[in-house]
């Protein structure tokens, strides 16, 4: 499918726009030599950026258009003023089959709220979720959902454990990854209500085309324990951001604890080499990339603030999931489990 | 008050009973000259543990009992089975006032229950919440609830703030703490509605006897934002134990990064008073102590799988909550707060 080798990137979204987008794109494009580009924005401002880079530029169609979504926009605002927006065209390419998947570095919620109205969910799903990819000790894992489903329900979670699979399969090329549900370990009440459901649901409906691990902890996320992590929305995007900012928390802290004699900073510049595969490990950049799962078309959304190594991963991730037929996975896997897992709420 | 210098200890509790409790309780007695020791145990065992420590002894009074709870006992059996049990008695001894706080690394959910029906929550207060400290870049905070409360109300959210400040103003030493409520940044969808109604509550409540600064993100717990965080109890505990997840994984990915080459090797021994701070600023036992807050009385509940340092800091602990009036001071803001907070859910 020709299609599947076109990319639609919003080219204004994120704090800075073209000048993160386009390099990002540059950078991917050397990765992904048989990948096009449709670059909707600002004709001149992309064009500006684009004539640094020829190579993208042969490869690239721009689309212009005036209407950006601002960063602070409410989503339902976006929606309503932005259909012609460079963010609600790269959406609609996709929608469209003029593009296999799109990126955008803009507003998180109008990013949503368009695909949703765009691209729609899935039959049987009642929202998309927001998947994000965590480094373990091992490799890495996926956790959703990171924000767009808070209070899910039962059914959900058990949704979230199909999509997320699907998304392992695509990516980590496992036939059966595992999956777990996150909970809390406190014995007195371990876990409310809406996630023993769950558990109960995933633990009773055989043949499911992954393995239920059933519970784990927040610590567990990061040993690797499972491929998937299953958790509503809530708890999932404040999991996301902690870890995030413990580890910016210990890189602040192991900085201070180099500087803070003559031998330590000699020992830091001799032991550089080994800071270096630290960082790299520690790099956020390297796991940039929200992907909208549970929609009938692919949606990556980068970090605003992130720079052109950031944004070439999202473009990055989006290529391999729509290579690997991740929607047409999902929709067989839904239409298959989704009902035999909810019957059980009606028995 | 004499019974403030006096600490009850559940002498049996956590994974290795007396052996970590006696050298603990030794510990933390040198820094406190002028605390009592009541330990509830098996006698023979904790006799011989104690005969290694003298100056302990020579404070302390063992209560014998030989029933203990079991680290994987359900609350409520051990509720029922577990009366005369060396967590029970403990607690029980605040209560009748021959001790002013306790301390037991048992089982969490057995621990919450007993002093739950021994102590009784202040009135007004539905369920105790569990109160952690947090380390942060500039010292440290507090996060309740950790894993007592799942699914909390807004009027609980509010009351978690009272019983933080309170905590804050006892350990921190500051006269109005700063509180945040935790929250997720999409903004499509900014929080469910018992977040949302906590925070406008919080904001529209005058004379609060502490600074309401809003939401906060996890990003920003360990940025040392605010004083206080508060959160209900299931994104809480997944919150806690994901940031503890974290940094071991990244002190693991150290480890790593330094072994990997001659060079790493040796500047990571130049640098070993830096990795010495580093690992000091991380250790957890520095932190061990959860608070069970809004109770007639002091419990703290240490980690079951600590050692004796860890074991110490959760008695300095309760023994600086104990000596700065904490209850006396919460059942006074609790009374004069709780009904100007929660009178606006009639309104």
């Amino acid at each position: 499918m020709l299609s599947s080798r076109i990319v639609a990137l919003d080219a204004m979204g994120g704090d800075r726009g073209p000048d993160i987008v386009i390099p990002g794109a540059a950078l991917s494009s050397v990765r992904h030599p048989e990948l096009s580009f449709r670059l909707y924005g600002d004709n001149t401002e992309v064009s500006r950026v684009l004539k640094d880079h020829p190579d993208l530029a042969a490869r690239s169609e721009i689309i212009h258009t005036d209407v950006a979504v601002g960063m602070n926009d409410k989503p339902s605002q976006a929606v309503r003023r932005g259909k012609g927006s460079s963010m609600w065209q790269a959406v609609e390419a996709v929608k469209q089959g003029h593009a296999s998947f799109a990126v955008s570095a803009g507003n998180t919620g109008a990013l949503m709220a368009m695909s949703k109205l765009v691209l729609r969910p899935i039959a049987d799903i009642e929202r998309p979720a927001i998947a994000a990819l965590w480094p373990t000790v091992k490799s890495e894992c996926i956790v959703l959902d990171v924000g767009a489903n808070i209070n899910a329900s039962s059914a959900q979670l058990c949704d979230f454990a199909l999509m997320g699979a699907a998304m392992a399969r695509a990516i980590f090329h496992v036939e059966r990854p595992t999956v777990g549900l996150l909970n809390v370990g406190v014995e007195e009440i371990k876990g409310d209500e809406v996630v023993k459901q769950a558990h109960a649901w995933l633990r009773e409906t055989a043949d499911l085309p992954f393995v239920y691990h059933g519970f784990v902890e927040g610590d567990q996320i990061g040993q690797g324990l499972v491929d998937v992590v299953v958790v509503e929305g809530f708890a999932g995007n404040i999991a996301l951001k902690t870890a995030e900012g413990t580890a910016r928390q210990i890189a602040q802290y192991l900085r201070d604890a180099m500087n803070r004699s003559l031998l330590s900073r000699i020992g830091a510049i001799l032991a550089q080499g080994g800071f270096q595969v630290l960082r790299n490990k520690m790099d956020p950049r390297r796991m940039n990339g929200g992907t909208f799962l549970g929609l009938n078309g692919i949606v990556v959304k980068s970090h605003g603030g992130t720079d052109a190594l950031g944004f070439a991963s999202a473009v990055d991730l989006g290529y391999d999931l729509s290579e690997s037929g991740l929607v047409s996975r999902l929709r067989t896997d839904i239409e298959e489990f989704h009902g035999s897992i909810a019957s059980r709420l009606a028995s």
